[in-house]
């Protein structure tokens, strides 16, 4: 910095102020460019780590590729072959915009695009078959009112929720379609020809890109969602149960480190999970029957028992919140509900694990209902245990306490009151959970757990479809 | 039910069974039509609705229409018209795809799709020279491989989260552009001519997209962002006012109706707010300078304002559940700290609106700090409140009291401390936001609010830009 020039202005009152170098100077561009240098240094060993950790990405990148490749020589090779502006366009174009990650996603797209040009097409050329009966004055603006008209309406029709869920992209293709065919100005029976063609042409991309979604290594968005909220389920329990324990047993929090402080914070990933919640639900209603589900599983109970997961852990955020974990105090009060505390947790932990098993083997648990039982009985004794003992104790022993000042007790008995109040809370919501759970397994036919083991014992578990 | 034949099969042991109506028999296609009708019925009303409620969605349709129009009389009425192998299809595909309902959205698109296309293109025509010049046989190998990893390199860069956010249309079109020209077999000075005249085509559509979308009625994503954001902060103030307002003040509980009901569980659009949010920022920072906000204003930091308000949103929820909010018992002490409470909430609920006022005027507030002081004292009182009365009086009075039981009393005690801690915990997480609303000052160049008066006195607020 010492040998860089000053600027200064002289102002008329004496007062000088110093020129700071322009926004884009030099020093600036060399400091853009060495952020640029880094970030690209850094990006290539972020992609790979982000492979690595899920290597279906990779697999996925690899599909659209061979489909690409497939469908691009298809047309290489075959006499149809007529240059960019023919029909293998198309086709590498369906390719590219429709292959998706899921193949659920992939389905959608493709039922969208094929109805959307198929029925914009006829309309368009049905519409274009009346202008040209109109005239040649009418027909421009017998064309142009129409895809005024039914430009709006399409792309107003994609703020309505079911459509925007549903048939978002299909919504553009109809406009896409409906314009290129209106602004063709071919004659009719040309257009046919050229329909007919365009629609052949896309079943073949179409088809290539369903085949290859679903023949190689297919990730299908109803086993994702049904992975993910199983997965949410245990990362809940282990919250839960690592949260309190921290609380009440001094050893966890001294060996607390990076992998169990991701544990304990695992209720996080709970709360943040709505949208990709969501749109997995939406990808799997498209999907044919798969695995262990059936075509119309009952996806959407899925999300009923998503948000009432986030509705356990936003309580827990508050827990975390207004419990300070770390604390080391033991009053009596402590040492005497920790107990039941304990034991509330680690059962509201139980029920939600064993509704995770149940979910993730697609069986009725007979022990969930024990379960939320035993919870609902802790439940109850830690309220008759806060009823008799705590508050009377806490004011006899204060003052014979020495080790801790009567203010610091007080505040650790608000403490745990909060915390056993936000317990039973937590509790309610467990059962609010398993209450969506039970119902999933209603609306999706889970086997009774026996039938299962009897199953098991003859053959392996072939899933409920098999005996519906 | 009763003139309706019943089909029964009669097994070998004499019980019966009987034939329900087969899954798609005529009740239920009968069942379906009607599900179907009533839908087409309420539809057009519904959506009616939605565009009634935020008139701006009528507009942006229109909006869509009139450049899709527009575009199309420019093709077809100028002497450039080819038909739709041609160019002008380029240029129509162009708006129906990068119309977007946001400007933000749209400049993105925009740009994404003109450098995708322009590398895409040079890039695939170097590769088609050097594989031309390589020999017939070479040819489709060095296109086919060339392809193959671009394509997966492309689709794996999508799953990366920076390129997610701002780059995703921008790999698939130059998935779709590489693979278009590398199949199309022309030569090199052919595609050239091809390249610049589908580039000119693409920049023309896109002109029409982002002056129709920047001078008819924007909606500028920055805009809808910061509007969000300070609704969502009005709604958590009243929420939190509300809800503890209906526990301590019985009035309020029995004027209860649909509109404050809608208030108090205000709350809930802040928990479910982020992936707006999100997709908001994102398209924000494409945008040019619009009304008050520069180029570049800080739009990350509104995701962290939301953050810090969902985080406060989800201590609410957790006092929902735990307060029983509609209980009518007066303890001596419900009545002992109703007053600080209310206080409390009402303090929090202050200091939210007086944040909100700052963002929505961007403007630096000299009462920021006071109000956070006042409400950080009134915790403090709170928490001598709790500490020196309650549960003391409590003891003393419950054998005298005949109205409620003990066990009763002791219950509302549970909950007074729970709401009291819980309210405690929110005033921290207030202060978070407060945190970060003040940082979005610093980072915006928010003017202080004095030279704010002494502008409106002199003339109308122009903004903080034009102090810049």
């Amino acid at each position: 910095m010492g040998n860089e020039v000053e600027w200064r202005i002289k102002a008329g009152d004496g007062s000088s102020e110093i020129l700071v170098p322009e926004r884009f100077g030099i020093g600036r561009i060399r400091h853009w460019i060495v952020r640029l240098g880094l970030k690209l240094l850094i990006f290539p060993k972020k992609a790979w780590e982000l492979g690595v950790n899920d290597p279906r990405k990779f697999i996925h990148a690899i599909k659209v590729a061979i489909a690409l490749t497939l469908v691009s020589l298809f047309y290489y090779v075959k006499p149809l072959y007529d240059g960019v502006g023919g029909n293998a366009m198309w086709a590498v174009m369906t390719v590219v915009v429709v292959f998706q990650y899921t193949a659920g996603d992939t389905i959608s797209k493709t039922i969208n695009r094929i109805c959307a040009t198929s029925i914009a097409g006829f309309l368009a050329i049905g519409v274009h078959w009346v202008a040209n009966r109109a005239g040649d004055h009418v027909e421009p603006i017998i064309e142009g009112v129409s895809l005024f008209l039914l430009a709006s309406a399409a792309t107003f029709s994609r703020f309505i929720p079911t459509i925007k869920a549903r048939f978002d992209y299909g919504a553009v293709i109809f406009i896409l379609t409906y314009s290129l065919v209106s602004i063709s100005g071919y004659r009719v029976d040309e257009l046919w020809d050229m329909a007919m063609q365009r629609i052949f042409t896309i079943i073949i991309g179409t088809s290539f890109c369903i085949i290859t979604s679903i023949t190689v290594c297919p990730i299908w968005a109803g086993q994702e969602l049904h992975v993910s909220i199983t997965s949410n389920m245990d990362k809940l329990a282990n919250s839960l149960d690592g949260l309190v324990a921290q609380y009440f047993i001094d050893q966890t929090s001294s060996v607390i480190d990076h992998e169990s402080d991701k544990t304990l914070l695992g209720y996080k990933c709970v709360l943040s999970s709505k949208a990709a919640e969501d749109s997995m639900a939406n990808a799997a209603r498209w999907e044919p029957a798969h695995g262990r589900f059936r075509f119309r599983h009952p996806w959407k109970q899925y999300l009923k028992v998503g948000a009432s997961m986030r509705s356990c852990a936003s309580c827990l955020d508050a827990l975390v919140g207004c419990v300070n974990l770390e604390s080391k105090d033991n009053s009596d009060m402590k040492e005497q509900i920790s107990g039941v505390c304990l034991r509330m947790s680690s059962n509201c932990a139980s029920v939600i694990r064993e509704l995770a098993k149940m979910s993730q083997n697609m069986t009725k648990s007979l022990s969930v209902d024990i379960l939320v039982g035993k919870m609902n009985n802790t439940a109850q004794e830690l309220q008759e245990v806060l009823k008799s003992n705590p508050i009377n104790n806490n004011n006899d022993a204060n003052p014979t306490k020495a080790q801790s000042s009567p203010q610091l007790v007080l505040m650790e008995t608000f403490q745990l009151l909060t915390l056993a109040s936000l317990l039973l809370e937590i509790a309610a919501r467990v059962e609010d959970i398993a209450k969506d759970v039970q119902q999933l397994a209603d609306l999706a036919h889970f086997l009774p757990e026996i039938s299962v083991k009897a199953l098991k014992q003859e053959k392996d578990l072939e899933g409920p479809c098999s005996q519906n």
